[in-house]
């Protein structure tokens, strides 16, 4: 007799990496979008919404597996939570490439690239992290830094305000730049909420 | 000797049904607002004070329910956490109702009535699903399609706020209309929010 | 043989009542700002950030004392969930400070007072509810007062929404505003929040 070889299931460490594999994609295509013009905008917009359902794919395929495993690695909402932060970051990621296009959006002001910026960094700091999530090892200094990086948002955001306030622009032209600002000062609390979820795991396994 | 028949009390189960019918009292509600002139407004913006009372009153008896019972069908954090999201969705709705009241609105943009379309959809199907919560069974497509709806509430709100950032109206009509819209849209995250918690559930007891 | 006198450590309930206190000194701050002149504002304002530093290090001291105790008064991820959400409070009293002193806003509307005025009430009473943690007693009190409040906050805050949106304001000066306004109305529901999470630490240990 012989043991039956399960086939090869993707594990949850595996999916959670690729969902933020898929956020680097993400910061990666905002970073483009900074330096296109308006026919070049669309196209990253149309290839922010294709990286937006393949994160839509990876969360459903966390929950499928979820709901078929008798045993996970931890518990089974904080599992459920980490996928739809994940996913949240993404959905906020394609907001902000679909207003700049949709609002036909003429220039972007300065501070924007320093959201973005923040958002790459973040992107990849998650990224790094998530293959210690089996261990758990090390996970500090990516929680303290992904902290650091949204306070640093936090400030660069309110300086665009000030920045959007101050005359320069038409009322009209402040709405909608603020919209945008917004979705990516939003995507930056996403990065610090998945962070936040992986201390929270990390304090129940301690 | 007989079995002493403890007195019947409503079960979370009538009390979380009970909220969800409300809930589709409150869409309907928003509907009668859409036609009405700024009489009937005011009218409409009173019946949903006292819809919210209900909620409130609701909300209250699970939490006392809650304190007063050994047993709990499923975790006490997420019975609260139920009843307190159900809540919120009736808070928004209220919101709504009240801001255009309070702001003498003269017309809504078209794409409000899609908005709350979406809400009494949600609302129905949110109130079908709550018989079911005894049994968890039939659960995903009641969660599947609340997720589906708040995509398109996500979609319809973008074009909206592109269509009042178009140059139609004046910047203060523009801040107005895009509180309610605002509104509108968080009591669609609202239905997502409830529907999420009770996947969580589901994937708990699973 | 004598017992080992174990280094007095500070307790999670002394962590949390220095925290409350210190939402305390924030409120008492915003209370300064309202009668202060630009060059006061400043000076408040880099209180402020003094009070926001105390709150960042009474956080991570609950967090490092969170992963070095095997025993904890209540659930780990509720210290964790409590310790950050006092910490919210803090940085959006901060943030409303900052926006005052970056925006170089004038005259702030009447109805600030009255938000303020909630904010310092709210602080009070979760401050007055912190020693109370240990034992859950008369905790029902202070969860319906700080939900009140919060209600009442609404209320403030949607009038003090209809009174910019008057036509008494030119746009930009509605939009500097309304930031301020919108930091404060979130400044009240993070004591909500604060309190709702006390409530459901009570509701688990009933």
């Amino acid at each position: 007799m012989r043991l039956r070889l399960t086939p090869k299931e993707t594990s949850f460490y595996e999916l959670f990496a690729k969902a933020a594999d898929n956020l680097v994609v993400g910061a990666g295509l905002l970073t483009e979008l900074l330096g296109a013009d308006k026919a070049g905008r669309a196209d990253i917009a149309g290839r922010m919404r294709d990286a937006e359902h393949v994160s839509d794919e990876i969360t459903h395929d966390i929950y499928r597996q979820l709901n078929s495993s008798f045993i996970t690695p931890f518990d089974r909402e904080d599992i459920y939570m980490l996928a739809s932060l994940l996913d949240d970051v993404m959905d906020e990621m394609d907001a902000a490439a679909d207003l700049v296009s949709l609002y036909q959006i003429e220039e972007l002001p300065d501070g924007v690239a320093d959201q973005v910026d923040v958002l790459v960094r973040a992107a990849d700091l998650t990224a790094e992290a998530m293959p210690r999530l089996r261990t758990m090892k090390d996970m500090q200094d990516y929680w303290i830094e992904v902290n650091r990086l949204e306070n640093q948002a936090d400030q660069v955001y309110r300086r665009l305000l000030a920045h959007l306030f101050s005359g320069e622009f038409d009322a009209i032209t402040v709405l909608k730049l603020k919209e945008v600002v917004e979705t990516l000062e939003q995507a930056a609390d996403g990065f610090e909420h998945v962070a936040n979820t992986i201390e929270t795991i990390a304090v129940k396994e301690s």
